[in-house]
């Protein structure tokens, strides 16, 4: 426990010296254990882990029809879990100091767990993933929330994790790089750049169900559309569009160069494939080598805001992606890398970006910069906002957005195959982070 | 309206009357329309409608770990939507006196609307679909209802439709094929054989939101389980199971037969692909010809019930089936064609089976048989069952089945892709056929 956010920070300065990390960037060329297969898809040579391979999408709810990608591919389900324990009768949940290869600043808070499959069957061999029987079954506590979620859309194709909130009375060892923390002092840590990561922050997404016991919150009748009318503006949504993918061989995708170095699109824009070598003293393997996704650019992940009746409501955008396993997931009113558009006509941007991007200061309700998971992403960074219209805004919005309260939202996270990553993420940091104003 | 079930009786043996229908039996080699293509698939020519095709399932959750069967295919989404209007305040839904071909009695009681997409985008160039326009935007009326839901598992891959209910306050034209009755006649008439045509039922399972305006019925207290342990009980087995398909061409399906008549399995068991020629006044056409899947006999579909502490529960069971889209869904206790398992030894009989078969009339509270989608579908008839357990039933369940109240069921039903078609169905039965006994 710490007494405050200093302490905090004194003893993850210390996790941080503590250890030695060392990342290289290296040819994909010359990555240890993993190469181009025959069908010129980037594999590992156990088969295990995940591939970087092809895909061809069509469809008819993005900016273009149809595009061709490189795309991770790791069909295995993980294990993101928080475990929660109350003392002197505040709820505290146990985090960890983690170094992930792709992480800014090299170490992150994490949830008590997060494993890969391979992690925690041992595919490498490595120590035994702490805490893990907590998250798998017979399990000691009570599972307060269990969702399986969507990861990246964009450089992820059908992925998801197991989010899992756990509560237990029992005495929990403390080892080195773990620590209780309030969630208050979570919500402070949320308001710094780079410091709490994605794990963290979508695994917390389904927090508001410890303090609601039983309840389904935020289905109400204060909002501006009861919940039958969201799922029925979602269930139009996934049956108006079409998403076809087709798996390809890296070789196929079109607009895309491999080099001895990477993979990156002719125009240098959206993102590139990097190899890195890994050296890390207390990882489950000391060392190692992967593939990673390196966006291009600082992305921007953002919610229009408006008070409807004295309630407070984002604008949800139900949102494709290559990658989404079910059509559309409801996804924040923005989600992009501004610079990919730098240059295209005003039509072509993303509908209420320059909203975003042209706010005055007095309208931000919310500016932080976060971190995308560093197990796979590499210096992946995205600017998290909640931004409040003015009286100017248009209160009808077009079909693909409809205004709900962050309540609602959560509601449909506890259900998963909802809510996108990065909407999830961003009412973690609406939530935990508490920004967003009282009523008026 | 009707004043009784009598006076509906009349209706609908008018309706059978006033039209004329001929269904007969045709060898598949001689379909019109249809023909085997290169890969061996049966398909229309004009490339629309479904195809029945190959499929390679691979799983850990099922008898046998893997095995090749036909399938139908059919990616589109139609819509299955029923009308709601109150008259002198009480609730009344719109529903049809409609033929499909492979109907026991050919006419049953079907939703006000019920279109494939190729249907109401008029791909056939027949008539239009009848209040089509209260199911698509822009609607008139409140929609109450409505989530993407899955059909038959064992015979149509990946298949889901759009289930609606749309309530209006608005004069509704009456045409003549269609009738208002109340949720007390519909309760009458699900207790008779073969009249509420599958359609009707899935549909229908959505009601209960009908009286539970903007909630959330029954995640609650009284429950032997809350619901994030439903939630967190689903989402392991949809971790833990693997389910691997891979579409064949018909001619590589393993252990059946084509003959010029049909494709069947070698032993004759599990279910038949046959050809129908059809005939019909009333319908979009007049006259067509399709493939249907027959099934080998009459299957069973039932729950298990206990009361828990004075509250009244089924046995759900988390069931995974060759078209399953996301390895399980929730399924009623028992879900089989039970005379596929003549002989089989007990240890590979489904589980519970016998517990159903055996029970002694006094502990059947509901029984009766319908029919599933005669569309696609040719006599395809279940039993419908709820058996209460007795005192010697362990209230310890294996892994793959949890205790829940009806209740709690129907709201994962409004959430789509949770609960399969037979619990659905069944849970109409019970809900709105007003079988299952009042706590004592």
């Amino acid at each position: 426990m710490f007494r405050d956010i200093s302490a905090f920070h004194d003893w993850f300065a210390d996790r941080s010296r503590a250890n030695a990390y060392r990342v290289a960037r290296t040819p994909l060329d010359q990555l240890d254990g993993w190469h181009f297969d025959a069908e010129t898809n980037l594999v590992h040579r156990s088969g295990r882990f995940y591939s970087i391979e092809g895909l061809e999408v069509v469809t008819d709810h993005r900016e273009v029809e149809s595009w061709t990608q490189p795309i991770i591919r790791q069909p295995e389900i993980g294990i993101l879990g928080i475990l929660v324990k109350e003392f002197d009768g505040v709820p505290h949940c146990l985090m960890q100091a983690k170094m992930e290869p792709g992480n800014i600043n090299m170490i992150q808070l994490s949830p008590t767990v997060q494993a890969t499959r391979s992690n925690y069957m041992r595919v490498h061999q490595g120590n035994a993933v702490p805490y893990l029987e907590y998250f798998v079954a017979p399990r000691r506590g009570r599972v307060v929330f269990d969702a399986l979620q969507s990861e990246q859309g964009s450089w992820f194709l059908n992925k998801r994790n197991r989010n899992m909130i756990v509560e237990v009375a029992d005495e929990v060892e403390l080892l080195e790089d773990f620590r209780w923390l309030t969630f208050d002092q979570l919500g402070e840590l949320l308001r710094e750049d780079n410091l709490v990561n994605m794990d963290s922050r979508t695994v917390l997404s389904g927090l508001p169900f410890l303090s609601w016991p039983g309840g389904s919150p935020g289905l109400d009748g204060r909002a501006a559309h009861p919940a039958e009318e969201l799922l029925s503006w979602f269930t139009e949504a996934r049956s108006r569009y079409r998403l076809d993918r087709r798996v390809l061989p890296l070789a196929q995708v079109g607009g895309w160069v491999r080099d001895a170095e990477v993979i990156r699109h002719e125009s240098n824009r959206y993102f590139t494939v990097v190899g890195v070598d890994v050296q890390a003293s207390n990882r489950e393997v000391s060392s190692w080598s992967q593939p990673m996704i390196k966006p291009s650019d600082r992305g921007v992940i953002a919610f229009l805001s408006r008070w409807i009746d004295g309630v407070f409501h984002v604008l949800v955008q139900a949102r494709t992606e290559a990658g989404t396993s079910d059509v559309v997931e409801m996804s924040p009113t923005v989600n992009c890398i501004p610079s990919n558009y730098r240059g295209s006509p005003v039509a072509q941007r993303p509908r209420y970006l320059d909203q975003v991007l042209m706010a005055p200061a007095s309208s931000v309700l919310l500016d932080v910069v976060h971190s995308e998971e560093g197990g796979r992403f590499y210096h992946a960074e995205n600017r998290y906002l909640v931004v409040e219209t003015d009286e100017a805004f248009p209160p009808e919005v077009p079909e693909d957005f409809v205004w709900m309260t962050p309540e609602q939202l959560v509601g449909f996270v506890r259900y998963g195959n909802y809510v996108n990553v990065a909407a999830r993420c961003l009412l973690t940091c609406m939530n935990v982070g508490h920004r967003v104003p009282e009523p008026v």
